[in-house]
């Protein structure tokens, strides 16, 4: 049991002594961690994933009273948590993360000779885990952050998110549990609580890497500890975005109906509290979109935030942007008694661009606004006012000329363009990328969700002239696990 | 002519008004060069590489006369770039740089439909890169990083290291030249000088990236200026490093002649002026490596340093070394009137250890600490008193049990390990590594020596459901660049 918790009370926050505890035997598990063999590591991640599908019924009721999530929502999204553990799991199997890369010496290589060198990665250390709010599984305990840092080979300390704090500590209780019965070392896993532990965690010397997922102030906050520490260490958060949405004329007049409908629909999903909620979207003035969309999303129901904080939040982010100058309300409520329902403001390109940085705030919540252009030169000088976003979205009808210039301006500003779908619902896989330009991540070269996400909890060693009897397997000249290896700079396919 | 010069004088700092005028062209340049195909990047590099070969009798003298540095050496350190050059030519032929990645669309993928997503690299935008002193070609203007960030293709604002002046206004004007010759756009890259320049450069809202070679204190300076920005930048700084060798009883034992002569060659080198210098030699109690090392050291030949600076700075880190309790001074002289000949200090692993943060600091110049062990538990913990290092050296004879447990101390530690060789003459290869833990390096997952120095160029971006006459050719369908992709979880080697 790695929460600190008296029975019958709600966890509570872990004294430094237990946490000094805890990260101590993350150290001392982390070289245990680098000598593992990949596929060990994999059957690891294989029976957490097991043992969480195997409490759903415990954990999704639990998540349910503390997050006010549905529990269809959350089942999916446990669903998720697994798959990636699973996916994980996978790629040890495959083995190119670890980038084995080998030159044999060459007495000809025209520099001059060259030894023989072999790089490989090898895990990070011991990894603070910052757990978010609105992902209870995907981005918490057992999320897509953990289930990286595992598979490359760190300790985790995961950070609880106090708006879930049972939940957290009964799936860190269920991760410990599989990770001790599956053999992996101890001090590999722990749950933490507690604001100050947060802070402790990411300015401790045997921390070599963080990530997080939350507000943006909350994760500067950690990114300048993380920065500012004799050492710095890499910090990965992820912190927020707009994600703007783009209908070009000819999708307005073509599609005007699906576009309305798609763009509420991503837009209340999960009472709006995804980071790719499309947060604005731009359409042609007089295309009925804006009155489809407010007619749309006015029907919607009111449901419960995850917290009175984020409740608090919004209705303040909320307030603010309706007094904004040229911002009308055009569905729902700016300050409703109770549950917010999804609400719909609208404005023009030139009062955006009169007052871009207020109307650009993230409104972490179930509203959007909507704001109309006149021009095409307008709609491309909308699109230049964002910062780094996770998301920017195209709503395209067939090849319109705007739609290459658009695809400039926000391929240089957002990590995933959406074409003629929407931003929410974040599928895990090879090639999917959930970062960004800052403020949308700290680290724009990183994922934290896909494959790529391993990368981050990884350092490369390069051995040069070392025998094949002190090399690691990954490196050793008969390739005795079967990699995928670039020899000699000819990537050769694992055998 | 990119530098601020009038005729007849010596180079002289950017003004403000320039500087600003400099990085606008690259921000104009960085669009342009996202459009452009790998393989005018790489005829680009290549005609830089011809134009800087052709101008060898114009730069190795004018580096000579700044550097003090002899010409065979130059000459090499020249063919070296060029060739550094050639090689990032190369790998963009290859292409496998973009890591090109599809995931076409799975209604069938486990955790719930899964569209279409496409994901490569694509250039981070201008680049600041600070020269380095101590290798006027292969690490200044025209080096390593100017090298992978135009292949990236990315635009540089290369400032000038303030020792070597008139050779990097002549290089400049050189790789300019050929530059515009070969076609690159106007504003890739540009000279710039002065102290307050670099601080500007790394905090302008248009620079995306810096990389740095140079002292611990400088890259500090400006690794805070990048990170404490509103919107934090990557920076790669590699900033020194001691580079430990540790002789195992055997080795000192059977081979201590050929180990003296290696290591007294390998702190000597380029008068000690090398990042991968060996600062420390752990050498077996009576095996006579220290009397041997100093012999041969004594007989070395004074040389001038870089620059006064590095002169005086040498001097005072030597006193300072020589001044700490238990260590004696057995070749060569603390306080020379003239130019530093090779010194050599002695002590003991147990006086390390009681000093252990004096005794590891770098000493930028020709000489070294020799420390002498009397047991395998003594050498192991002295291993581990090291921060992190660009490089550590194991000399050893045979399988002996401490290697082993050497290895995974340095491993820790460490972003090379070399076996039985030493740690300067730096390979330029795709297995090379040349970075480290703190405060070897800002940055720990990174090289800046290799074929992988590129990734700290380049940033993600994934397309969803993207049509393919908006995607870029690297991720179309039919593959027109015959790129190696890894295509729904499979490496696919190039058509």
């Amino acid at each position: 049991m790695t929460v600190h918790q008296q029975q019958g009370q709600r966890p509570g926050d872990t004294p430094p002594e237990e946490l000094n505890r805890l990260i101590g035997a993350a150290a001392e598990a982390a070289p245990v961690l680098v000598g593992s063999h990949p596929s060990d590591r994999a059957s690891w991640l294989e029976l957490v994933a097991d043992r969480l599908d195997a409490e759903a019924d415990n954990l999704v009721p639990l998540a349910a009273q503390e997050t006010h999530l549905g529990v269809d929502r959350l089942q999916a999204e446990l669903k998720r948590t697994t798959f990636q553990l699973r996916l994980f799991a996978q790629i040890l199997g495959d083995g190119s993360f670890l980038q084995a890369t080998i030159d044999h010496a060459d007495p000809a290589w025209p520099m001059g000779p060259r030894p023989d060198l072999r790089r490989m990665l090898r895990p990070i250390g011991p990894v603070a885990v910052y757990g978010a709010s609105n992902f209870p599984f995907a981005f918490s305990v057992a999320g897509g952050d953990t289930a990286s840092a595992l598979a490359a080979g760190c300790p985790v300390l995961l950070k609880a998110n106090p708006s879930h704090p049972e939940l957290s500590a009964a799936t860190g209780v269920y991760v410990s549990e599989a990770l001790a019965e599956a053999g992996a070392p101890d001090g590999i896993f722990a749950v933490v609580m507690g604001f100050e532990t947060g802070a402790a965690l990411v300015r401790d010397a045997r921390i070599r890497a963080a990530s997080f997922t939350g507000s943006l102030r909350g994760g500067r906050a950690l990114f300048d500890l993380a920065v500012s520490r004799p050492d710095p260490i890499p910090f990965y958060g992820e912190l927020g975005s707009v994600n703007p949405a783009f209908v070009t004329p000819d999708a307005g007049a073509q599609r005007a109906d699906e576009v309305a409908a798609g763009f509420v629909g991503s837009m209340s999903l999960g009472n709006g509290q995804f980071c790719t909620k499309p947060g604005l979207l731009f359409v042609p003035a007089g295309s009925g979109l804006e009155d489809r969309v407010a007619a749309l999303a006015g029907a919607g129901p009111a449901a419960p935030m995850l917290s009175e904080h984020i409740r608090s939040g919004y209705s303040q982010a909320l307030e603010q942007l309706a007094e904004r100058p040229g911002v009308r309300v055009i569905a729902g409520e700016v300050d409703p008694e109770g549950d917010p329902a999804p609400t719909i403001l609208a404005t023009t390109v030139s009062d955006l661009l009169a007052d871009s940085e207020a109307l650009t705030q993230e409104c972490f919540g179930p509203a959007a606004l909507v704001v109309s252009y006149t021009s095409e030169e307008e709609l491309l000088a909308a699109a230049q006012v964002f910062e780094g976003q996770l998301t920017a979205t195209i709503q395209s009808s067939g090849p319109e000329p705007i739609t290459s210039a658009l695809l400039d301006v926000l391929t240089e500003r957002v990590g995933r363009v959406v074409w003629n779908g929407w931003p929410t619902g974040v599928s895990v896989s090879y090639a999917q990328h959930h970062g960004g330009p800052y403020p949308a991540t700290t680290s724009v070269q990183t994922t934290s969700v896909g494959t790529a996400a391993i990368d981050r909890f990884l350092r490369p060693v390069t051995y040069q002239d070392a025998p094949d009897e002190v090399l690691p397997p990954a490196l050793q000249e008969d390739n005795p696990w079967h990699l995928p290896r670039r020899v000699d700079g000819v990537l050769q396919p694992p055998e």
